[in-house]
């Protein structure tokens, strides 16, 4: 029989980049953001315009997606997931081109499994056809054909029409009940 | 109405890298082969082994897939079929984490009218979905759900079983009759 495939995002989901973003932040314009201010936003709507720039340019530049902490119980869960799926990892990277060998070095540091052959950079979801797509950008789930699986961000708190999870612990349990 | 996808590969259809490859053999090993001693074999398949770790290492190498020439024909073709359908690039690359910023670097200077967007670096391209593929290799069409067309190549002359276009020129007019 043939595997089923899962896409699991990156960024929010796989690994901590709000949180490297945050930080970030807050060094260069010696700010104390915490994650609450963002509460159902995107960071980039609250940060004004000028340090909205300077961030952006941070994001650009090559190592910063290679050293963004891992998500909690990720490893374990993506690594039980890879045994019974085909997981495939599906990162919207391409608008960033440094982030681009940042992400397959991290990948090849965190999830030495992951092949390779099963990752994705790309910039619009919908030419990737899964059977599960675990994602925190509503955007990357509406055109997803099989299920959907939102995994909660402060950024997504407001969307609702999504099964939705707040730890890889949740999704551990939804796959196996599936 | 959506328009229809296609998905076009990069190297050997949109840019001339096995020329690259065999120029940079030649150059390596002081050797003379031509494009005709390479007739339905992979590159790999006919360099001698310590030679093949050489060009393999080459092709690990940052710059290596950024001044690949463009294959003829190329832009003028990809443009008019970017005017009709959403064209996606799709490039299995992955495997050289080096070369996915020069792709991104040689797409803004040859095709720059493909949003990054539309980019796809990936490894198993047997999870893209879309309408069409253009590509040199039968493992990349053959699980392809959509229609598919072989861009012919050295390496290629004795699959069968798709249909099979020498140029850009014969692709404008399969599209032309679309």
């Amino acid at each position: 029989m043939t595997k089923k495939r899962i896409a699991i995002d990156m960024d929010d989901v796989m690994a901590a980049t709000g949180r490297k973003i945050l930080k970030t932040y807050n060094h260069i314009n010696s700010t104390a953001f915490t994650e609450q201010h963002f509460e159902n936003k995107s960071y980039f709507e609250i940060f004004d315009e000028k340090n909205y720039h300077k961030i952006r340019e941070e994001v650009f530049k090559p190592g910063f997606f290679r050293d963004v902490e891992v998500m909690a119980d990720a490893i374990e869960v993506v690594k039980k997931l890879h045994e019974i799926y085909e997981v495939f990892i599906v990162s919207a990277a391409t608008e960033f081109p440094n982030s681009l060998k940042d992400k397959m070095d991290w990948l090849e540091e965190h999830f030495p499994f992951i092949s390779w052959r099963n990752v994705v950079l790309c910039g619009d979801k919908s030419i990737v056809a899964a059977d599960y797509m675990i994602d925190d950008h509503e955007k990357n789930l509406k055109t997803f054909k099989g299920k959907t699986l939102m995994f909660s961000a402060i950024h997504n708190q407001m969307v609702n029409g999504y099964q939705r999870f707040k730890s890889w612990k949740e999704i551990e349990v939804f796959f196996d009940n599936e």
